[in-house]
Order: structure tokens, then C-alpha cells, then sequence
């Protein structure tokens, strides 16, 4: 059965060369994928004319106008009407794809896939999750930014969603959850943590819930779900970001300082080249807009074809997977369960 | 002219030794240093007889309580009345010591502190701050968990906080700060961080003020003082201290693979230890408690007596440099500024 992906062909610092590039990349992996490329024609006929294989799976959809870096969302919205990221998102909406891939303006991106798509039945708002890796496990961690004020019934709708997508698409059969806190005590933390705590203790997911847990428990690889509020999410991701740039930066400038430590770093490579691979940013590529009408993956600005094909295996994974009906299915048993007593409460 | 300080001899894991060593070290460096080492004196006793270099600068105070790792503030406030920690702290108020140190239970320590010792005229609440390694210079970051709810008025005492402490201990004359946030652009974020740069923006403060901030612009040094709320700062915190160490514990793993690899480690080893100077978390030790009516600084509850005695170095620095007259200098004129257009405000 074949998968129809929307890429919005002129999003990201190197499109539409890497988007071309990495679609190509996933086909070659994955020969059930279709592609409905949406841009720049005169750009993307000549990249497509060298990869013949490619062009068979690609439908063109021709439009002129892109949603630049630098524009704010509500620009993006009013005035990206026939831009690429937005004709990508219909695509999606109209039946024309399953899945939308942009590597294009994040804010621009979950702005527009929020109007056009809306969200799933039980969820109120829908959030960025991206896959973090960890000591002894990746770890699934939500909201990297979309909601920056959080309450409670946000926070569950979150952990549901992460805990279906590490079922569904990781195929981890019972995953751990935990609620990002400045400590693991009960006591800790603002109202809004230990409300959702409670509530997770009353619900289905109980049983895999594993209480609150601290910045570094994700690195740990202590639970296979964080959840936390955008605000914070954003902060700890580009955090986790800046300190292994940081450290690998120095480790590079400590390699280079003399003829001996330069010899140390021939001797070292294969040491460094496990590290590497093992952190490569593009190998996690792919932060997932969970919650929406429809399945939408955001790729790194940055990133290269790899990365972005990567992007694409995970917009391909969540559909093949049926994420969103699952997400909706548990949603609707955690609420049912939720509202058991407190429906009590009234009646008493 | 001498410097009292009182040190809680019996906090932290390796209590008391790491404090008796930490203070004879910290004593080498600075010959001004006095202190009052309260704890149990027949554990005391014998270590200070092997260090009669020390023994002369130290004058004993005798409790066999403890404040325990494990227990609330609430607890240690109202059963430690005896503890060393209690004790120690008690005797800043007392003014038989300048400054305090301990390596115990940083919330029973941030609790007796703040009810012994109350906040600076002008302080609503105190802040945990420490220094951050990064690209272009160390970061001051603060609040690191002692308010996990935070108003605009909060965060403009920490800002002035973390000023003061750049300039004064530091050395840094005209030190950047920037208000942590999800995006650089002036609508993000939350009410609370975009209140607070409003108010910073009408303040003494304004000419190095930088505007927000994200998560990896506290590593790439891009300011000199670094403010957000105490429930970001310290998820931020554990998440780069996480992220750090699962790259060394990655890369010490890449070293030992095999009998090629190790020799790589062989060759490689003085690049690394180049790397593991510049980021010893022992160089960094002492998060200083800013806003208390007295100085007290917390030691990593894990560090060696290297450690213990770079957080006794810290709190000599701080009352050297008077930082807490400077502190409420400088927030009495963020103040009287501050009140200036909203009594125009009022009479429009």
C-alpha cells in the first residue's frame, strides 16, 4: 500500500536541493512512498530531470510564494495563503496526502497545520515531541514550544499522546511515563504538575506512570515519555542542544592545540566516529506536531537530505501506525476514566 | 582583615572529611580566612589533629544534630533547631561569622536561611544562582530552583541579583543580561517574561539589556547574566549537567571498545584532560543563595574537598566584595526608576 507524503519543497536554509535530495533518500529506502512536492517548478524540474527513479513517485504542484524564516505566524497565515507550506498542509486536509513534511518557519508551520487541520477529537491543543537521546534509552519528550502556558488537562492530553506514539511507532509495548519537575518528591513543583500527577494516578495510564522526574532523568534514559509544558520543553531541548556543542566543540579544540594532541586525534577518530554517529542531530531528525487533524512532521531548518529523508521516515511511520486514531481512542478511555469520579464527587 | 566563616561541617555525602580538607585548602589559598566549623566534635577532633595549620584558624562548635539529605524544609526548620546546619546559619545572623557554607540538603539549608536570616530590604525572595561554563565566557544563571513560581517583579530582583554579583565578584563593569525565553522575538513567550522585559526596559538596567534569550545562548556565553524562573533554571541546570555527562560516559564508552580504540585513549589523553579541567564541575561548585539578609552558599551535597573548598572561596568573594550593600544599592534605584512613569501613569 502506498503512502502519499505533501513536502513543502521550499522550506528549510538549503531547499529545495536537501528536500529533492532526501526524498530521494526515503524512496530509495522505502518504495512504497508518493510524494506530492509542492514549490517552485522552474527550481524543481531541473533537480527532479537528474533522479528519474524519484520522479515517477513525485506528483508537482506548482506555486511561487514561501513562507520565509523570519515571518510571524499570523503573517504566515494571512498572507501565506499559496505558499508552499500552506498548499502542503491542505494537501493533507483535502485527502491529496497523508502526512505534510516542512522543514520551514516552526511557528509559521504549527500556526497554519492548527487552522487547517484543527485538532483530534478530546485534544485541546497540539504539541511538539521530538526524540531524545538518552543513556540507557531514547526518550520521547513533549512540548518542545508549541503551548508555552500549560495547565493540567494540557499536560495529560500530552502524555497521552507520547505514550501512544512510543506504543504505536516505537513499539515499546508498556512505555514509562514521567512529569518533568525540580524534584521527585510529591511536595515539589508548581500547582499545575502536581494536578496533572494526580489526575495521571486516576487514569489508564496509572500503571506505567512513574511520578515526577528531573532534567537529567531524561539524558538518564529513566522513562521512555517526558512530558512537560512548551516553555520548559523549548528551554531543556536547546539546552541539551547548546551543552553537546559546547563539550564536542572543546573536545575539537582540544584535539588541535599541538602536533601530539592532533596525532591523539588520528589514533582517537574511530572512538569519535561511534560518538558521533551515535549523536548525529539528523539521525533524530523529525519533531512530530502531535494532536493535529493530520500528520505533520517539521525537519530541521538546517539540516541536510539525510535529515530530512529522516523527517520523512517518521511522517511515514505515524501513518502507517495510525497514530492519530490511537491518540484519539486513548484520549476518550483516559477522560471516560476522569470524569468516573468526579462525577462521584458531585453526585455525594 | 580576617574573614569569619561558618561551615556546617556535618552536610553532604562525605562529611565531615571533605569539609575539614576543603577548608585546610581553601586556607593555603587564602590566609585571611577564619572559621567556625560547627558539627560534631568528636568526629572534628581527630581530623583537625592530623592539620595543626588549620586547627589555629578554626574555632569549634560542638551539636551532634544533623539535618538528613532526605527530609523537608519544614521539617529540618522545626526539628533542626540544633543541627549544625542551624547553627551555622545562626551564626551569621549573629554576626560571629560573615558568610556560611554548607554542602548539606539544599532545601532545608534555602529554608532555615531564609527564616533566620530574612530577605534584603528590597528582595522578595531570595535566588539560587552559580556559574555556567560556556562558548565565550561562564554564565551567571539564576533562579535555579529556589521560587518555583516567578512574577515580573521576581525577576527583575533576579536580574539585579545576578548584575550585582557579575559586577562585583566577577569583575565584569558593564555585565549583559538576558530573560530566558522560548524565542528571541519580542512577542514571545509568556505575560510574566515579557512583563519583566518591559519593566527591565524602563529600568537603570536598559543600556545592557539584551532581550530574551534561548536555551543555548546561556552555552554559547552570549550574556553575562542569564534570568528565568526557578522551575526553568533548575530543569535547565539538571538537563545540561544530564547532557554532559551522557557524552563523557559516550565518549569513555567509544575509548573502550576495543585494543585500538584504547590506545586512541592512550594518545588522546592530553586533549581530554584539557576538557575535563575546563568543565570540572568542582571548579564550579557553590550555588550562592542571593537575596538573604546574610551570605550562604551551597556546596554540591557529592563534592570532594576540592570542591568544598572553591564553594568557601565563593563566600569569601561575596562578602569581600560587600555584594549584598550592592545588591540593595542597585535595587532601590531599579525601584525609584520603576515607580517613576507608572505615578506619572497614575496622575494622566
Amino acid at each position: 500500500m502506498s503512502i502519499a507524503i505533501a513536502l513543502d519543497a521550499m522550506g528549510g536554509d538549503a531547499a529545495p536541493g536537501i528536500v529533492v535530495d532526501g526524498a530521494a533518500m526515503a524512496i530509495a529506502r522505502n518504495a512504497e512512498l508518493r510524494f506530492l512536492m509542492v514549490g517552485d517548478e522552474a527550481k524543481l524540474l531541473p533537480l527532479l530531470a537528474r533522479r528519474p527513479e524519484l520522479r515517477r513517485a513525485v506528483e508537482l504542484r506548482h506555486t511561487p510564494d514561501v513562507v520565509t524564516s523570519d515571518v510571524k505566524p499570523s503573517v504566515a497565515l494571512r498572507q501565506g495563503r499559496n505558499s508552499s507550506m500552506r498548499l502542503a498542509i491542505n494537501a493533507v486536509k483535502d485527502g491529496d496526502a497523508a502526512a505534510a513534511v516542512s522543514a520551514g518557519n516552526t511557528g509559521a508551520l504549527m500556526g497554519i497545520a492548527k487552522f487547517v487541520l484543527k485538532t483530534l477529537p478530546g485534544i485541546d491543543r497540539p504539541a511538539i515531541c521530538a526524540i531524545m537521546p538518552g543513556k540507557q534509552r531514547s526518550v520521547v519528550f513533549l512540548d518542545l514550544g508549541a503551548n508555552v502556558d500549560c495547565d493540567a488537562e494540557n499536560l495529560i492530553q500530552f502524555a497521552v499522546m507520547g505514550v501512544v506514539y512510543a506504543r504505536a511507532v516505537l513499539g515499546i509495548e508498556r512505555p514509562t511515563l514521567g512529569l518533568l519537575n525540580v524534584g521527585t518528591e510529591d511536595l515539589k513543583g508548581g500547582d499545575v504538575v502536581r494536578e496533572a500527577a494526580a489526575m495521571l494516578r486516576a487514569s489508564p495510564l496509572a500503571a506505567d506512570f512513574k511520578g515526577f522526574i528531573e532534567g537529567n532523568d531524561i539524558t538518564n534514559g529513566e522513562v521512555d515519555v517526558a512530558v512537560t509544558d512548551g516553555f520548559t520543553g523549548n528551554v531543556a531541548l536547546k539546552v541539551a542542544e547548546g551543552t553537546a556543542q559546547l563539550l564536542t566543540g572543546a573536545l575539537r579544540e582540544g584535539f588541535s592545540r599541538n602536533l601530539f594532541t592532533k596525532l591523539g586525534y588520528l589514533v582517537a577518530r574511530p572512538a569519535l566516529r561511534s560518538l558521533r554517529e551515535r549523536f548525529d542531530p539528523r539521525m533524530h531528525n523529525g519533531a512530530m506536531f502531535l494532536g493535529l487533524g493530520g500528520v505533520v512532521v517539521k525537519s530541521h531548518g538546517g539540516t541536510d537530505a539525510l535529515g530530512f529523508s529522516n523527517a520523512i521516515r517518521v511522517a511515514a511511520d505515524l501513518v502507517a501506525k495510525g497514530t492519530n486514531d490511537r491518540i484519539t481512542e486513548e484520549m476518550s478511555a483516559v477522560h471516560s476514566a476522569l470524569e468516573q469520579p468526579s462525577a462521584e464527587a458531585a453526585a455525594s
